[in-house]
């Protein structure tokens, strides 16, 4: 399979803004702090708020990625990602299959797929995914009924596919180092960035890890 | 607005196969029995699993619907009725609005939506819904977070729009009459026949009131 126009795009910190991990914090705000701190992905992850009422902050992060020229990815919801053109979803192994994204979405719609092992990594490129996420890497409290990877898992799924890596799980800045030394082309974060004292200046700690690999 | 076309399609019993409601049964034997019953519409509304474990209910559902000469329908989730080739999706007041819907859907494709009085009703018909439901009209377990409405509301909201009407809400043998006799082309029922003994006959009983009042 050709790569896909863009791809390039898909590499460094990667944000992800769960309302359920930044408590009473305009999630707006944060978005615009993750990017003046060198975010290269957004993506919005509201797993408890119905569709319409997450429209108007999904519009708004369109736009504000849009204008700074990042990849905005919406978690699971196709619909929603579609309804304010988001340039891609994020889905789990329980969600909408990867064919079924493909099929729905436009052309150069960006689709990421989590994987747990190089199993589903190598069918999450089969079936046609942008990037795979690798996860979970260490504890986080950001989500529940994960399954546990490790550095190791990364670099066996980097091995086994051509996609970009995203390493996710529990990424802060006291590991980062060790998922970039592993291969992984982005880390996802939430809590590291969106709970941070100062988002803007989480991001760029985090992102200068990449920087410092590069 | 010109009438959709179909929608004299959007008359008669309405059953709701909500997986919650219907513990340890199979929803495609119970959306069977609806069918033979003589329901002349059928949702799949699921607020629990992960849309790709809906998705082969979803599929099977829309076989036998088109099957049958039954509108399908997917409760809130856009992306999984375009995925199984649904007839419409049914989305509430804090779902993804109309106009989003019939921007994202193809043409004919069925939109209906919630409402709870004549103002949201109304609303419903600017923004190019097919039809509208109204309720809560009596208790019920099967779903929280409801407004109360009344027959009284049925009546309204019949008098105030020209689309069809749906009156939904602990509708049930003992009072199916009072909301046809107030006005309402369809009655969506959920436990009155998904937790019946026996879901076919349930819904041949409440089916028949339709056409004894027509």
């Amino acid at each position: 399979m050709p790569p896909s126009p863009g791809r390039e795009r898909l590499r460094g910190l990667y944000v992800i803004l769960d309302p359920e991990a930044a408590p009473g914090r305009d999630l707006i705000q944060v978005a615009e702090g993750a990017l003046a701190g060198g975010a290269r992905l957004l993506q919005l992850r509201d797993k408890l708020r119905e569709k319409g009422l997450q429209l108007p902050d999904a519009a708004a992060l369109a736009r504000l990625c849009r204008e700074a020229g990042v990849p905005f990815i919406v978690n699971d919801h196709l619909d929603l990602a579609l309804a304010v053109e988001a340039d891609g979803v994020h889905v789990g192994q329980k969600d909408l299959p990867v064919p079924v994204v493909r099929r729905l979405a436009p052309p150069g719609f960006i689709c990421g797929c989590s994987s747990n092992n190089v199993e589903e990594a190598r069918r999450a490129e089969a079936e046609g995914a942008d990037y795979v996420s690798v996860g979970r890497l260490f504890p986080t409290s950001s989500k529940a009924d994960t399954r546990p990877a490790n550095a190791e898992t990364v670099r066996m799924v980097k091995a086994a596919v051509s996609l970009p890596v995203c390493a996710i799980g529990g990424i802060s800045e006291a590991n980062i180092d060790e998922v970039i030394a592993a291969g992984a082309d982005m880390a996802a974060v939430i809590a590291a960035v969106v709970a941070a004292p100062d988002p803007a200046e989480a991001a760029r700690r985090l992102a200068a890890r990449f920087s410092n690999s590069a």
